[in-house]
């Protein structure tokens, strides 16, 4: 699945249908309507790397043919019936932080910008929920939760640049999942307008009876446009505590934080690095750039990049056979962890897992890792475009496996990947059931096709590895284009099942096509 | 919805086109087919109160036709196909315990008893889960985990006449869920064939893309018949630790609930008895039989039932206008509290739980009436029938409710029944959002008939009442028929797009029809 027909390096003027369409839409809408060129071209991507590699060769992925900006329910439920009646396909969109082309407008249509669904209701103390648009970013959320003393307890990196919907469109994870859990553990219902034009709103958990809003939850725009959610919300936490731990491998960190979640112990957030991740990162107490940087990609982008990319240059890259054994070198294991709450159970918690880190033989690393980490949280999200810059491609790759698995996949893909692209990991996001692996690829080429060859082969080779290994094809970043077939692989008989509900959310086959493979 | 047009005086025979399908049926099954009247009258009903009412009066419900017991996947889905060619009902069936009357075959058809699906698979220690089969009574399965060192952390009161098939079907919760979870929050995923005779399996969270095992789990055999799951399991708790507390009114004792989840701490059962109810089970110290007894319902068969119900007889309870004042006599609210895993843990967990009752002026009752509980738990479900052989009726109530609706319901629920019936509540299943709760009520009349009338009445009143003070109509008992319309209800604009569910899995609506209101 190369997409290689997806991307035009001409414009194409917006389709007929579309044009025919755009008076009614505007009546619907209040005018909100475009289909001038500079809009159409804002819209026609993401930030789905391919996309961006395209864009460096002066292509773009297809443009929607008009945007809309309904700002009721009323009028996105008018919108998606004049769509229906005209066979133009319907792309809700967020704000386009996507990594996988989930909003890409592969045969034009509306695009349905959901932003002007900006609103937060007033907070319930009792209950302990929030009403919040599907259009507010969750940064303007967060701000607005923390000056009242709550927060979501959600922390995606793309914090600052994507909203509520999409992040119910994709089952987004934040930073902080292993304690408030994902999207879809926090919403306690949903709103908004099925693919049939009819509005929808789901009731709230405990209750008898089938849970549509988990269907509805992770459906990227194929079945339905979320229009609101009610969300829980949490007290500001009293502490925050830190500790880091080296371990003599990445098994034996993995196996730390399995033993944690068995005894009890909720940590907000559980980062083990992999070797190289960790060699990257650094050691405590070195200068700020190397020591401090939490994650292994901005911490590329603030040493790596310049050292390492710029002086092996391209070719070293171009023959990352050559760098990935060099992290045969290095097999420590770091292991950042946060404890949040009320102070003692905190402290107590962060105590406990020091002494089942300890038990394992790791080396205490005190608190300054975490603390640092904690600081520059949000610094990769910013950066990774402009890696993207340069003559280099960086994708992630991320999945969950169950505990039983996480070794086997991080082996496989690690092998499956290496011949291609230099390979960091590390894992993150874990539960009772096992944890996310996060992979993140850089990999370069003699020319800017070479590049985009070896992207797919990348791409097809380490997501394969990873599913037969076990994994889930994602965790948090969706399935979009990018994972539109291996996800439908994946789901094996099941397929049937989501056709199905395809057929009967959106009749007409207009919302978000080929999205999920759907 | 008095279901008067269900039960039947006179066994009916069973339809032709059932008997026609028999011999198909037992070629598709290894022969397991029945159209004996003692096996139809046996599955005819479950545990509903309203049909051991009709049961004492001569009647019976309506029985299947035939019973057909499938043991693998390929026999379910062949009778299913068999049933779709000759439009035959289909009801799944576990154990019969329901209490909603979830399995009754309003229109005969094929009684699916899944039984045979009792495999217990091998305990994965790494994953941490097991594979079942549907047909598992949840007592053996916990025995068998416990033997080997793990827990399910699923305690239903029906445990030893409930099986796994039959928690998925009504999203079954244990006297343990607010540590574990609901049933639906311990899948980690679930196999079974759809109304269009089509296999499925679901995916293990957390993942990308729709949620299909929630929308299926809690159908009630509408849509599927389940004949498996894979359940996460849990070591036996290192440590069990409990500790009673008495508060002014039911309010503080909510509040008190209400601040321990907020404040992050996990116990394991959270019982608070309403003041008869607290009454009923008496103080620490009397005698066994009313000092001891748990729940309302043992203590009412106990010491209620032969000195209440029989001294002030059949016309005080007739006029339960007469009794529920005397309720204003009391007003302590007693709570009962249950920590467990890691013993350090959980003793502090206790500590804190205690320290937030004590700050809001609770008397402290030690462990004793806990230890009381936890080895009573399961007295009721074998005892409710004996009830039902006076001359009275009983009935419970489940509801959930958010926090900020819960005293509301929980006086208006009263208000309602009071005129009709005896009442008494404890709230269990709390959670970070809310809880459920759990009336009981008491009602008796001059006739077999004005029971039953009065049985309507209270139902109906008390239902609308919980709902209209933001309950949902059930937190695990299921909807079944008796639930039916108010769920509908319940679903507002949702009702149409359960409605499509059931065409999009059962296009020929021979799943268990009327359950649900499908």
């Amino acid at each position: 699945m190369t997409f290689a027909s997806l991307p035009v390096t001409e414009l194409p003027p917006p389709r007929q249908a579309a044009l025919e369409a755009k008076s009614a839409l505007a009546a619907a809408c209040g005018g909100r309507v475009s289909s001038r060129d500079l809009d159409r071209l804002s819209y026609a991507r993401d930030l789905w790397p391919l996309a961006m590699l395209w864009v460096r060769q002066g292509k773009t992925p297809p443009p929607p043919d008009l945007i809309v900006w309904p700002s009721s329910e009323e009028e996105v439920a008018a919108v998606i019936l004049i769509a229906r009646q005209r066979g133009l396909s319907v792309i809700p969109f967020g704000a386009g932080s996507g990594v996988c082309g989930g909003t890409i407008a592969t045969n034009g249509g509306l695009m349905l910008d959901l932003k002007r669904f900006d609103a937060i209701g007033p907070i319930d103390p009792v209950r302990r929920c929030v009403d919040v648009g599907a259009g507010v970013l969750g940064e303007a959320l967060e701000r607005h939760l923390e000056a009242k003393g709550f927060t979501l307890g959600h922390f995606p990196s793309s914090m600052a640049m994507s909203t509520v919907g999409g992040w119910l469109a994709a089952r987004s994870a934040g930073q902080f999942s292993s304690r408030y859990g994902k999207l879809e553990d926090m919403v306690l219902s949903v709103r908004g307008v099925l693919g049939t034009a009819e509005p929808f709103e789901t009731r709230e958990r405990p209750f008898a009876g089938p849970d549509v809003a988990q269907l509805l939850i992770g459906s990227e725009g194929t079945l339905c446009a979320f229009t609101s959610a009610r969300l829980r919300v949490h007290p500001v936490p009293q502490a925050r505590v830190f500790r880091a731990f080296e371990f003599s491998s990445v098994q034996v960190g993995l196996l730390a934080i399995r033993r944690m979640f068995r005894d009890g112990l909720r940590p907000t957030v559980v980062r083990l690095y992999d070797p190289f991740d960790t060699a990257i990162v650094g050691k405590p107490g070195k200068q700020r750039t190397v020591a401090t940087a939490p994650s292994a990609r901005s911490a590329l982008e603030v040493t790596v990049v310049p050292v390492v990319l710029k002086t092996l240059a391209e070719q070293a890259l171009g023959r990352a056979w050559l760098l990935n054994p060099l992290t045969r070198l290095v097999s420590k294991s770091r292991l950042v962890l946060m404890f949040e709450g009320e102070t003692l159970q905190a402290e107590a918690e962060e105590r406990a897992a020091a002494a089942c880190c300890l038990s394992l033989g790791a080396t205490d690393l005190g608190e300054t890792p975490g603390r640092d980490w904690f600081k520059r949280r949000y610094d990769v999200g910013f950066k990774l475009s402009r890696l993207m810059e340069s003559d280099t491609f960086v994708d992630t790759l991320e999945v969950s496996a169950p505990w039983s698995q996480v070794s086997e996949v991080y082996e496989r893909v690690r092998a499956a990947a290496a011949p291609v692209a230099f390979v960091l990991c590390h894992f993150s996001h874990a539960y009772l059931d096992g944890c996310s692996l996060y992979f993140t690829f850089v990999g370069s080429g003699p020319s800017e096709a070479a590049m985009e060859d070896r992207y797919h082969r990348l791409w097809q080779s380490a997501l394969s590895a990873a599913m037969s290994a076990g994994a889930n094809v994602s965790h948090h970043h969706g399935v979009g284009l990018l994972k539109a077939r291996a996800y439908q692989q994946s789901l094996g008989e099941g397929r049937h099942a989501l056709a199905a509900l395809k057929r009967t959310f959106d009749p007409d086959g207009i919302m978000n096509p080929g999205k999920l493979g759907l």
